[in-house]
């Protein structure tokens, strides 16, 4: 079944066409055949297309919304050129999948869209009023290209974390608020933290139950995520994206009384502080600098540049509360899982952040640490330590993909 | 030396008359001769005195201010029916020592006051709108009752914190709001976790540079404090006391997003939600019931009140993250101390926070946790725990008294 999974921001779409047969259980069985950005739609579009056979695309058009942009890329696949197997028309599309931010409390599941599956995803806009209605410029993109004759299906960032139980999903404010507007903890990166565990279970050949980890997310958006008895059980980010760890330009964790605060004193409304919050903190705000650890670790090297350093340890510190937070909620966990753009290539980052964790019974081997980058899996620690360490290069398409093959063979999750 | 403890809010005045003779080592020559409350001032006032030899008043007066609260007080104490010991006009007190809450970034120990001083407590009004201007009422009416014969000190909550390395104090905000508005960490329940700390090390008679252990502070306000070789390394409160643990009435952290959310959604302004987020949240807010631990307690033990269990679970939820978050910040530590309203008295609670942390080589004697209520000061752990476990009931004003002897002596602080 080749299926096309999207995944639509504002103005800009990613997309992959992957083949998936099976309920499958091993990562080599799914097969990537072509993937692509198109970006900036609207304004000066850019696209790049790259073809599992080395073929790649890249070039500046006029694309006026995400409908032109995927006339574009069919246009592209289908004209021969790209010579990509098994695809000559849009026909050999079997099914979408898309990536849908928020979910709100009512999707704890992948779903095939139908029209109150739609209504559902704009109810939540509320909730994202920046990300689902960008999702749904996409899931109507598609929806007008393929007719009804494809099945869509809508795999959420928020339903892995359906099973936190309230204690921890809950904000300690009064409860009417989580009634009158379920204000609670929703959690993201739901299919990333859904995948690596699942692949380490996979690798392990542990059953469900028996799987306690704490999953970190290291991208450009970072999240941490407990997970006990195979369900997640906690994780960093909240009510929105903004919550938990230092990210690349999110501030992650602060006094909320510094709100009303800053916005007082700068002359500015809540929402200039809220986007402040999002686009200007995190390692970008610290360190006045970059948001990309490569440059921060880099100018730390080359200069020593004091707040290039305090990016780094602020940002480590950080994902060193986490992970003894979520140990200690859950009663201890078998291992910390490692992923993320950061979190897969920066053995001196995994190196920082396990320094120092002897007391919890985690050594990591520096050898394997330096080995496990650029897409390598496997563990970091040593064979002898309690808590285990490893990389597991996260895919989050993949997980669409299986999602969507699964929804539509109405086959179960394993 | 006879000290006068002060404790001013905006409209009561807590004192306490200390005796405190040399640079005390052992808490047991430390000696309360009386202790008080002007509750109400300014409206329908209430005084409350009671003196160590077991004489009470309490009564209903009409007290305009805080001088007046202290003339009365003052009127009381050297009318002769009282019998206090040693006190028979205010020229036997020979120093006031004030608790002020926030001394910002200038003061990282207790000083005596001057014009300076209390120009520096004055700039920190804009960190600590609510508690400076109350501090300093309690000041002005002692120095209008005293002049400046008597030497006057002032002790600050936030000054134990200001060994916090700056990692953990900044937030991963844009560098310049610390630079221009000193937005970071200040943390609060100073003299507690100092009093506490230095209690345990007494007791085990540990060198300062050896004590790492993590101070549990559960009253009505709550934090965490990691303490390691000595100094505060860590603290739950952070810019102001809204931050961290689930609270009586303080919801402690949430994603920030959600007071703009929020303030939106009920049509009110930031600083209303700001008040919601301290005065209505935390158990109070969950519960829809107390802030009063012990009454959720009975509920949940009459009507298994759901609200209630959820209330106390989420509390002790937060506890258990911030002492895994301490422990792996610092690499590890020897003990936990639990101490305030809450942790001194509710063996209940201590269990369940420390339930399920095996892991971590905690393990509780629930015999000893039993008997320590009531001001009962001791190990709780077993003998062969790992990580300990210990109830220290706290004494900020005896601290206040001991800070204020070594300034007005000028003995180092131990």
């Amino acid at each position: 079944m080749n299926i096309l999974v999207i995944n639509s921001g504002s103005s800009s779409l990613k997309f992959q066409i992957v083949e998936t047969d099976q309920a499958l259980i091993d990562v080599s069985q799914d097969k990537v055949k072509v993937k692509g950005l198109i970006d900036r739609i609207g304004t000066q579009s850019v696209a790049k297309i790259s073809v599992t056979n080395g073929i790649e695309i890249k070039e500046a058009v006029p694309i006026r919304d995400h409908s032109a942009a995927l006339d574009y890329i069919f246009r592209k696949i289908t004209s021969g050129t790209l010579n990509i197997e098994g695809i000559s028309s849009i026909a050999d599309i079997n099914a979408v999948g898309h990536r849908v931010v928020h979910g709100g409390e009512k999707f704890s599941n992948s779903v095939i869209v139908n029209k109150s599956v739609l209504k559902e995803i704009e109810e939540c806009i509320d909730l994202a009023p920046l990300h689902n209605p960008a999702n749904l410029k996409g899931i109507e993109a598609t929806l007008s290209l393929f007719g009804e004759k494809v099945p869509h299906v809508v795999v959420f960032d928020t339903a892995f974390h359906s099973t936190i139980p309230e204690v921890n999903y809950l904000y300690a404010l009064p409860y009417q608020y989580y009634r009158r507007y379920r204000i609670r903890k929703y959690g993201f990166h739901g299919m990333s933290h859904r995948y690596v565990s699942y692949r380490y279970r996979t690798i392990l050949n542990l059953e469900r139950e028996k799987l306690n980890v704490i999953v970190v997310h290291l991208g450009n958006g970072c999240s941490a995520c407990a997970i006990k008895d195979g369900k997640s059980f906690d994780t960093s980010m909240g009510f929105t994206p903004l919550a938990g760890l230092v990210m690349g330009t999110r501030a992650g964790d602060i006094d909320a009384s510094i709100m009303d605060f800053l916005a007082h004193k700068e002359g500015v409304s809540l929402s200039d502080i809220d986007i402040l919050l999002n686009k200007a903190s995190g390692l970008l705000g610290i360190s006045g600098l970059t948001n990309d650890m490569r440059e921060l670790l880099d100018e730390e090297k080359e200069h020593h540049d004091r707040r290039a350093t305090l990016a780094i340890n602020m940002f480590t510190m950080r994902i060193k509360h986490y992970i003894g937070a979520y140990l200690t909620e859950m009663g201890g966990a078998d291992a910390i899982l490692f992923t993320g753009g950061i979190g897969e290539n920066s053995a001196e980052i995994r190196r920082r952040i396990c320094d120092n964790m002897q007391f919890l019974g985690l050594e990591i081997d520096e050898n394997l640490n330096k080995q496990k980058c650029f897409g390598a899996e496997g563990e970091i620690s040593t064979a002898g330590s309690k808590l285990k360490a490893w990389v597991i290069p996260t895919n989050e398409e993949l997980m669409i993909a299986r999602d969507t093959f699964r929804c539509v063979m109405k086959v179960p999750s394993p």
